[in-house]
Parts: C-alpha cells; sequence; structure tokens
C-alpha cells in the first residue's frame, strides 16, 4: 500500500483517481478583492471588502489562498504555487539540513515564516519567534508542503478554527474531498484534517496537500491500520514509522497521535457510559490489551520525533481517552492521559519537534475551565487544541451547535485552535453544506473568543457591521459577515426587490416599527432641539435624578414639575 | 381599533379571519406517547419515549400540549379545553375576586397551579410556593387565559424558552402565525410573545392565546401605537391603558412594557453605535423627547399595576435601552435603566403583581457576567429573562448561533428565560423553519445551562442517549434527541437501509474505524483476560506507575521489563 517517496512538492498531480473531476464554480465573495501586504520577500494576503457610503475598505484575514480562485480541474492538477520554496531552499542550503520553526526561533531567528504571521496578525515578529520558542506556539508547516500560508496556533494570537475532512469506507470520493477542502477554506478553516479511512487515502491527501493553502493535519494510525489489514493487533513501531515518512514525505503538517494511551489507563474506561471514543485511542488501546505490552507510541516516542524533526511536522499529542459523553467528563482516564501528554510535550521540545495537545469532547460548562486550567499546567502552556467541547449530548442534528457553545467558551479560556464539529456529527459523514455549517459556526465561536480575550483588533470587525446595520447599509451588512450569501439570501426571501437594499427596514419590523429608523429620528430630533449626550448634560441629568430620589423617592411628579 | 371585551376564554372563535386555513398535519415524535402524573385534581404530562433492548420508558418535560395533537381546522376553531378553569372558578367565588399567584404565595396558599408545577419540575410545592412569594419566580397566568398549562420562570427551576412569533406590516398571516405557535410548542417553547405588529392584531392574538398550551407575552405599546396611527407622540396613558385592558381581558400572561426609558436617559444612547434598538425603546425615547416629559409608562406606573393585579398578568420590564451591538455593551445607558427597573419591581411587588427583568442583547462572552449579577443586585432577584445574548455581530444568518453561546452561559450565570434569535434576526421575518431552528438552539443552550446549574435530573437525557449512542441503539438515539426528525434525517441520509439502523457503525467511519465498535472489542477482551476496571486494579496500576516515574522517570521499557 505505501508508494514510498512521492512527488510532494515537487511536480504536478498525475494519479489514478482524478481528484479534479468534480470540481463545481465557487462564487467570490461579493465586493472583495484581494489584496497583499508586502515586506521584503514576504507577500500577506487579505481579503478587501469594499463599503458604500464614505467608510473606507475593510480587510480581513482570510485562508482560501489561490485556491477559492481555481476555476478548472487544470487548476487542480497543477497544484498551488508554491510560496514557502524559496525560503526553504535557503536555509537548507545554508544549515545543510531543515530545522524546525522551533529551533530557528530558539536560536533567535526570525524565519520568513515568522515575519509572515507577524503581518498577518498585526503583532511583532519578535511576538512570534518568543511564543514559538516557548513552546507556547506553532506554525505548522512541514517544508513538504512549501504550498501553505503560514500561520500560528497559540494562546497570544487569533484564535484559529480546523475542519476535518475525509472519506470513510462507507461514502465519498476523492473529488469530494478536494471539494470540501475549497468549501472549508472559502470559509475560512485555518487548518485542514484529512481523516480519510477508506481506499486511496495516499491519493486523496496528495490531491489535498497539493492544493492547501492552510496546513494539513492527519491520523498516521489510520493509514498505517489500512496497512495491517485493519487489525489493531498487527501494528508496530515500523509500520508506524514507515507511515509517517510517507506522509511527512507528501507535506503533513502536523500528526494526531495517541502516544498518551497507556496500558494502565486502560481500565479505567471500564465503567465509562461511552468507553472510548477517540477511534485512534480505541485502536492502541485494543494493541496494548492485546500484547499486555505499553502503547508503542509512547515507548519509541523519540524515535517519532525524529521523523516529525526531520520534516518539521508539529505534534498534535491525541487524547485517546477523551469523554465521549457529559457522564465521563473530566475523568481520571482523561487526566491521567492529559499528565502523559504533559511528559511527552518535554520529550518533544528537547528535539526542537512543536507540540500542541488535543482536548475534548464533551464537557458540560461547568467543568470547561478546569480542563484549560489543567491543560496549561500539565503541558506547560503547549497550545491547546480542542473538540468542541459539545457542552450537552442530547441533539445530535445539531452538534456544531452544541459544541460552539462550548467552543467559544474553551477558547476565551485560552484554547488556540477549535476542531469544528458539523450538524451531521454522530449520524454520518458531513457534505459540503456541512462544511459549510460547522466552519462557520465554529468561526463564530472563534471570533466570539478573540473579543472576549480583548484580541486587539478584534471588535473592529463588529463595529463595522454594526454601523453597517445602523445606517442601512445592507449590502456592506452582508459583505462584512461570516457567510455574505446565507445572509443576503435570507433577507431576500421576504424583501427580494433591488430597492429594499436602501430601505430603512426590513420584514422583521416594517417601516413603522424600526427601531433603527425611529432612533434616526430621535437623534434628528434631539438635534434639532440642542439635546445633546456630551457628559456635562448626561451628568446634569443624574444630578436632577439623584436630587429627585433624594426627595423621597416618590416616582410620581406632574408633569409641570417635570418640566 | 378596539374591540373592547372579547369572547376571551368563554366560546369557540368566530373570527373575520381564519386563522385555521393553513393548518398542516404535523408529524407526531415516533416511540412516543403522552402519559399523565396526576395528583388529586392536577394532571400533568409529560411524554414518554419507548426505548429498546431491556431499557425502562424515558419521560421528558413537553409544552405542546393538545395543540400539538390538533389536526382539523375545527380542532383550532374550538381552542384548547379550559384546564385551569375550575380552579379560577373556585378561588375567585371564595375570594370574591381574583388574586394573583403572588397574593397566594405570600399568603401562604399553595395553589393547584404550583402543584401542578411541582410535580412538573419533580420539586416540592413548597419551593414552588417560596419562590413565588419572594419574587425569585413567576407563573405567568392570566385568569382569562385557562387554556393554559402552569409553568414557573425561576433560577431554582429548570431554565425556560422563549420563542417570538407574530407578523409584520410587511408579512405574514394569521394562519402562519397559528402554525407557527404549534410548530414552537411542539419543539419545546415554554412561553410564545406574540409581537404582531401589522393588521389584525387582535384577531391574531385571540387564535394564537386560545390555541396556546403556554403562556403568551405581548408588547402592548405595539397594539396602542397602531391605535393611534403609528405616531408615538400621540401616545397617552389612557390608550395604553385601555390597551392593556383590551389585552389582559384576551388573557395575555406576560406584558413586556418598557417603563425603564427615562428621559434623561435616552441622551445617554446619543453616541451609540446602534442607538436604541428595542422597538418599545425607542418608541417611548420619542415620546419623551418630543413632550420633554417623563415616560408615562414610568409615572403612571400605579395605574398599570392596577390592571395587571386585577387578572394576573405578570410584568416583564423592558429593556428598552438594551445594546444593539458589541460596541455598545455594558455602559451607561443600559445599566441606568435597569436601576430603574429594580426600583418598579418594588412597587410592582407591592401590588402582588409578578414580575420578571428583560436583559440583552449583544454582550461579548467577558461582559455576560456583570449583567447578571447587576441584575440580580439592583432587581432582588426578579427572575432575569434575556434576549441571547449574541456574543458577535459579524454573523448575521447565523444569529441562532451568536445568541446560544451567550444564552447558555447567562442561563448557567442563572438567568431563569431565554429568548430565542433565529437564522433570521436582523434580516427578515422567520419561518416556520427558522422558529425550528430558533426554538432547538434555545434548547440546547437552556438544557447546557440545567446540567451546568447541576440541576437534579438534567443529566439523565444525556445519560440515556449516550448510553443509547454507544450500544448502537440507534432508534433510542433518536428518539432520546431534542429534534429526533432532523437526527434520522441525517443519519438516513448516508445509510438510509432499514439495516443500518441496528448496525455496530455508522457512515461518518465506517465499521472498521468505529471507536465505539472497538471500546466493545476492547472490553469484551478485557473480560476474556479478567482485565478488570475495578479500582484495586487501577490502584495497582496506578501505584506500579508512580514506582516506575519515581524510578528515574525513564519512559522506555524493554517490553520484558513492561511484561
Amino acid at each position: 500500500m505505501s508508494t514510498g517517496t512521492t512527488s510532494g512538492g515537487k511536480g504536478s498531480l498525475n494519479l489514478v483517481k482524478d481528484g479534479a473531476e468534480g470540481l463545481e464554480p465557487m462564487t467570490p465573495f461579493a465586493s472583495s478583492r484581494r489584496v497583499f501586504v508586502e515586506e521584503g520577500d514576504v507577500r500577506v494576503p487579505f481579503r478587501e471588502i469594499t463599503l458604500g457610503g464614505s467608510e473606507p475598505p475593510f480587510r480581513v484575514y482570510e485562508t482560501g489562498g489561490d485556491l477559492v480562485h481555481a476555476m478548472t480541474p487544470d487548476d487542480l492538477r497543477r497544484g498551488l504555487p508554491k510560496l514557502r520554496k524559496a525560503w526553504i531552499d535557503r536555509r537548507v542550503a545554508r544549515d545543510g539540513h531543515n530545522r524546525t520553526q522551533m529551533a530557528y526561533a530558539r536560536a533567535g531567528e526570525i524565519t520568513e515564516e515568522m515575519r509572515f504571521i507577524a503581518l498577518r496578525e498585526s503583532v511583532s515578529p519578535e511576538l512570534v519567534r518568543s511564543e514559538v520558542a516557548a513552546g507556547r506556539a506553532i506554525i505548522p508547516a512541514n517544508m513538504r508542503h512549501p504550498e501553505s500560508e503560514p500561520m500560528i496556533i497559540g494562546r497570544s494570537f487569533l484564535v484559529k478554527v480546523n475542519a476535518n475532512i475525509g472519506n470513510s469506507a462507507v461514502s465519498s470520493s476523492i473529488a469530494e474531498e478536494v471539494d470540501k477542502l475549497r468549501w472549508s477554506v472559502k470559509w475560512g478553516a485555518d487548518t485542514v484534517m484529512d481523516l480519510s479511512t477508506g481506499k486511496n487515502i495516499h491519493e486523496t491527501r496528495e490531491w489535498i496537500i497539493r492544493n492547501s493553502p492552510v496546513p494539513i493535519g492527519t491520523v498516521p494510525i489510520y493509514q498505517a491500520l489500512e496497512k495491517v489489514k485493519g487489525k489493531p493487533e498487527d501494528l508496530s513501531i515500523d509500520v508506524f514509522l514507515e507511515t509517517l515518512v510517507e506522509q511527512a514525505e507528501q507535506g503533513v503538517d502536523y500528526f494526531t497521535i495517541h502516544a498518551g494511551v497507556l496500558l494502565r489507563y486502560v481500565p479505567l474506561t471500564r465503567n465509562r457510559t461511552t468507553g472510548i471514543v477517540s477511534r485512534g485511542g480505541s485502536i492502541m488501546a485494543k494493541w496494548c490489551l492485546h500484547h499486555h505490552k505499553e502503547n508503542f507510541l509512547y515507548t519509541e516516542f523519540e524515535r517519532i520525533c525524529e521523523v516529525l524533526k526531520k520534516y518539521d511536522v508539529s505534534f498534535s499529542l491525541g487524547d485517546g481517552l477523551r469523554p465521549g459523553c457529559i457522564a465521563d467528563a473530566n475523568d481520571a482516564a482523561q487526566f491521567a492521559e492529559l499528565e502523559t501528554l504533559g511528559e511527552l510535550t518535554d520529550i518533544a521540545w528537547k528535539h526542537d519537534v512543536q507540540v500542541m495537545i488535543e482536548g475534548p469532547g464533551h464537557v458540560p460548562m461547568n467543568k470547561i475551565k478546569e480542563n484549560v486550567d489543567k491543560q496549561d499546567k500539565l503541558c506547560k502552556s503547549a497550545p491547546f487544541y480542542t473538540l468542541g467541547p459539545l457542552v450537552t449530548d442530547i441533539a445530535p442534528g445539531y452538534d456544531h451547535i452544541t459544541s460552539a457553545i462550548g467552543a467559544a467558551m474553551i477558547g476565551w479560556f485560552g484554547t488556540a485552535m477549535l476542531c469544528y464539529v458539523t450538524p451531521k456529527e454522530h449520524l454520518g459523514l458531513p457534505n459540503r453544506e456541512d462544511v459549510r455549517d460547522g466552519v462557520i459556526a465554529y468561526k463564530i465561536a472563534a471570533h466570539a473568543a478573540d473579543l472576549a480575550k480583548g484580541h486587539p483588533g478584534a471588535q473592529l470587525r463588529d463595529d463595522a457591521l454594526s454601523k453597517a446595520r445602523f445606517e442601512f447599509r445592507w449590502e456592506d451588512q452582508f459583505n462584512l459577515s461570516l457567510d455574505p450569501e446565507k445572509a443576503r439570501e435570507f433577507h431576500d426571501e421576504t424583501l427580494p426587490a433591488p430597492g429594499a437594499k436602501s430601505a430603512h427596514f426590513c420584514s422583521m419590523c416594517g417601516p413603522q416599527f424600526c427601531s433603527m429608523k425611529i432612533t434616526e429620528d430621535v437623534r434628528r430630533y434631539a438635534d434639532e432641539k440642542g439635546i445633546e449626550a456630551d457628559s456635562a448634560l448626561a451628568r446634569g441629568l443624574e444630578e436632577k435624578a439623584a436630587a429627585f430620589r433624594d426627595g423621597g423617592g416618590q416616582i410620581y411628579l406632574s408633569e409641570a414639575e417635570e418640566e
């Protein structure tokens, strides 16, 4: 099954299965254009939204790169431009081999990737470097994935969102997965995990990586299991390392590895309501019990580090024992594994390998903060990357919502990246619309977290959109939103006429009852009458009110008195 | 425009507009039947879900009453049975006039409504009485709405959800609104507000109240404004009181009244990003400025209390100055009004009139708790009833999600009822599907809050559903969920065959990679090998692990040593 080395990052795609066949046109965002902020050889893309009235254009962080503009199968066969190739080549030539972003950061060197990120996040390059050096942030950037646009995952930066795609044995084709990648990044996913488990794992991944402007993550044990014909007990460190090399060569940027599922922890899950719900966790638990040996991902962890170090693949240390329901949240099994992930973090850092830590799962709101605090302490502030968490189990079909609640909160508390959940969670494989619903729900959660953390600049977009709303600039309100197409579609359902886009009301209240319309009148009236909002007046009124209350708290004044 | 007294609660509906014309069949919940818990003359309905395997049936709180079973236009014309009529008649005959639930509670009397609620919430009748007496909970139950099934709003009880319906001048018919009422209560709305502002306000409301098993709220200023032909400055206490009597006679259970929008607060909104976004608030602000007089709802508050007291209509003191965007959250205008609502609460309580307090709006996560704490203090623990709050402004089209995040959190912090927001918020009038999306998102938020508060029994449903999930009882998983139809539909999208309902996997992972399937194998294997999860073993393993760590923290054991 292994194809050995590949064309990773070097040539055009020429595979048995054609991932381009299902390409459908993707409407670009209205009133938007791509602009670049340049500094030296670093050129960072933003999406600039043109606004009406006398408003200046508004720039937003975007992750879609050239992929959202790819309009033909040929575009996909060619793959994206190799943005980082020159930087990587230069460093390798200079140093004789590849080094990780963490190694450069620790050596005090600010890489091009770090400068790119600093421009992208409006922070100093030194902040980027120092956070990576301290292990508090990672830059997932495999040297074999030069197509990726550098991004950072860490609590001092914007909260990021991951979208999972990937086929299963039951459903989905390569073309569908490439299509999901495109839609994921169009809506703003910051990284994408390819969780394919069916046939054509290697080919699917190749199509995805060559066309991905965002870092790609995988769970290599899935492919390793395919290599041993689906029998967990036949897994070994050798087949696992072979798989890692194969995927690292292709350009995978981070690997989920369930090295914390220790033999002695497995019995701790025995009385759980839903046992082990991580696929990788359950595979390793089965292996451990079958052989009654310690997890080889744990015992051979340094050999794994050696592979990741060579390509600068980052660890996403998997939470194989995460809770799968409210009843199992924050239990002994979960926290025991977390402690082990903390130990492994130190070992990875010894090798200059970047690390993030995966987290739950299903957790009621009152137990979320404990997760973040424990992770921060046990894993020495390595970035936390959580799935949701879902704050209740009772809403299959709506788990993008049950989990967006937990995700927003855990992001506020310090989680650096949120793994999305789609409405199909627990029920089936997501399609393109589910991907859209999942990504948008998580962009909401991530942005809400940025706002709550007081991230500099996060509120600018809220302010711009709210101003547009108040001024009845309907098109601007749509265009500034996370999903302009949906906003426009909903508005037009009841008021499709072009004139309604400049109307000073909508179908919710109609013209008579529009509070914003009335507020406009109120302001105009107040201005005419010289009623100002300056603080002197407000204070004067407040003093008058206080005196009034002091005078006995009598609330009934005759109108004459009030005058 | 006023029709004077009505047939409220007395006869069949015989109106110009036919609210029954649009009735469509409503599929009952699968494997469910209505059961009643009886105690004396109190008979409380629950929905009982039949489960597979050897699981006992599961009972859930439901609010749909007979309405969800109404299948013909004639059912709607007849209205619902008058469940509370005998109780009300008996008390009125005894006391000579109607008294409020608060009056009875303070006098130490436990009403039938309180006993109904105690059974419904699995708490003691004395808790219900004492919370109502203390003003910490309300039972919205107009004597003219005997069709309603008693429910309670207070922080010691299950968190409730309100759904807004109502047409506007631009859109929607009576039939559509009755239909939205049916779907709201089918999905579990605890109260419904009729916010109609267009023509046929009175008739629409009559159809809604006569068919509503849940309390109905309104914002009477909307109809008062219609009576003065849409000119806020022509409003007066007389036309307002006339409107209150008309609506109280019909059976409205709670009134939103914006009595806290004081003249001196209006200038505090002058420099806001979105000014005044409450319709009622903006109407009263305009009136105040026009006349340069104090809000008549404030100056004549005791006359308003007299009307509400007579029918036992509850106050929902409106937050006319709530923030309409993130930038305006927790500002001086909002908190000034809240202080006034606290003063008014005392006055209403003097009259034994029940009170809840409305809250925001748009609030970033980090400012939510301050709202609850201030409200609790200023309004002496009167129940809080909040709209969302939305935790970001940038996702029109998805505001059921932006607001469910804030709603779940504010519910956890103590808010007693959550006013839903639909995906159409800010964009248009919701249709039936939007109502479904809004109610389910808020049932999620309310339940997540109950879980986080540790409400007794709240987790039983999560546990039952998760057990069904783990045991691959797909039908049970669907039936226990908040929206069984959606869960089934999503599952069947990829695996429609009947056999898939008993399959030990789904299309997400396929048979090979199903973690729950593997966990079953792990447990079977562990059982065969005598590997138990008893605490002795877990302790033993933990000791072994500790000794191992103490022995130098060397993680590489040879396999022989590990054995």
